[in-house]
Parts: C-alpha cells; sequence; structure tokens
C-alpha cells in the first residue's frame, strides 16, 4: 500500500491524463450484443439509418471504456475506495469504431467525509474526446480515496 | 416497424417491468477484468476488505446489467431511438454475486421534442433491486422514442 498515491497527494484543480482507448467495430459489437442490443449499435446499417449516423458504441460501453481508463491511468495508483454515484453524464457525440478516445480527469474539489475521517472524497469532471480533439463525453462523478493521516 | 410501440403508446406515470437478471462471480470478474480492473471488483478477499464488503459488481457492469433489462423487456419492443445522457445514477448498496435483481422503469414524464417533432422525450427513473426487495441502484435518464403520428 506504502507506493500508492493517498487523499493527500492530490489537490482540488489538478488534471490528470487518462491515455488513450481504441475502438474497435468487434469491441463495440461485442458489448452491445451482451448489455445493449439495438439494432444500431450491432448492424452498420442501423447504424447509418439512426441518429447516430454510423455503428456507435453503446453509451455505457463508452462509460465502461472511460472506466478502464481512470482505472489503468489512475485509480490503480492510488487506494482508490470507489464510488457511490454519478451525478451525471452526457453523451455529447456518438463514438465510432476506429476511433482513439483519450481523456482527462479535473478534481473539481476535494474533503475529507465527516461520518469516516480515513475516506476522501474528489468531485471528478471526466472528460473523453477523440483524436480530432472532438469531445464525445463528459461525467461528473465522485470517487472516494483513503486518507493517508487517518 | 409497425408492430412496435412508439411515443402515443405511453403514458406519463406508466410503470414497465424489467424482468430479472442474474447476477454470477464469472460475470462480475469478466466485467471487471475487461472494464473496472480494480481489486474490491476481482477477488472475494480485497471485496470483503473494501467498503463493498464482498465480491461486488463494478457500477459500471450494474449499469450495463440494467440495460441489458431495458433492451429486453422494453427497449426492442419500441421505436427506441436512444439517449443523450443520464441525468443521475446512484449506487445505493453494492450488487453481489449470487444475487437475482428485478428492476422496473417509471415513465416521470414524456414530451415531444420542439426541434425534432418525429422524436419524442420520456423522463425515466430506472430503479433495480435483489431478490429480497432491497434496493441497489437507482437511475434518472433520458429515452428517446419514435412518434408514430409524425
Amino acid at each position: 500500500m506504502s507506493d500508492l498515491l493517498h487523499f493527500e497527494d492530490y489537490a482540488a484543480g489538478q488534471v490528470i491524463d487518462l491515455g488513450t482507448y481504441a475502438v474497435t467495430a468487434a469491441e463495440i459489437r461485442e458489448f452491445a450484443s451482451e448489455f445493449d442490443p439495438l439494432p444500431f449499435h450491432l448492424d452498420e446499417a442501423a447504424g447509418r439509418a439512426s441518429l447516430l449516423g454510423g455503428l456507435a458504441a453503446s453509451g455505457w460501453h463508452v462509460c465502461s471504456m472511460l472506466m478502464r481508463m481512470i482505472a489503468d491511468s489512475w485509480l490503480n495508483k492510488s487506494a482508490s475506495m470507489g464510488s457511490n454515484g454519478v451525478s451525471e453524464v452526457k453523451w455529447l457525440k456518438p463514438v465510432f469504431a476506429g476511433e482513439t478516445l483519450s481523456g482527462r480527469v479535473t478534481i473539481v474539489s476535494k474533503r475529507v467525509s465527516s461520518k469516516r475521517p480515513e475516506m476522501g472524497i474528489f468531485e471528478c469532471l471526466f472528460e473523453l474526446f477523440n483524436q480530432e480533439g472532438v469531445k464525445k463525453t463528459e461525467m461528473t462523478a465522485v470517487v472516494f480515496m483513503r486518507v493517508k493521516a487517518a
């Protein structure tokens, strides 16, 4: 545990790079088959005929890709304690096969839980962009992190 | 398309049953390995030592299970046009292996889009419970549905 970053190691206003994620048609179809089997996430022609305009990832798949980026680039290097929810997800634009996403998280605010002094609470803004810098998804969520001093 | 239900076929206040979903340890670990590889979603002992209190599904996995229930029980019988986001997800309690989830959606309000007269907008409350009726997750989100008359 000693090499993990804790609540005290992060500052309000800090921005953390979340790396990249390459989106493939195979993964879009695989996720959709299991969890979101609507035609526009499964079939290229149905995607083109829909509001999405092409074979686009399920919004839940996009959130899951973002979660993987968050885990790899941030939380698995930290004493993360999870989260109890998300206050907003905006799927601003569809995410298509062949795009490469990049992301960042901004720690909007930080405080120690009044009920659990060993637990810090970060309010975070997560943003996902494609390779051309077009913002695809924006999410606001809480992340819990252990307080080293506690 | 003619046998699909449309915007006009649903009423504000209507409650739709979303069926059930059996949660397994194998699926919890598989989803977490791919999208949320944090110790408390991968390992029983780490889960017990965490705030979650046991091997618990990723919150994104819970949302994805809920999406599957929504697709099977509702949207694939309807002229769904997708969604542009979620206004809140509350992971009220952890979802454990061996639980069977049941769900329901309440159509809180309905209106036709002012920009797209062919598109109806439902504001929905989604609720997930375990087999003992304990509420596990609550979500508020918009669902778009085609207007038959348009």
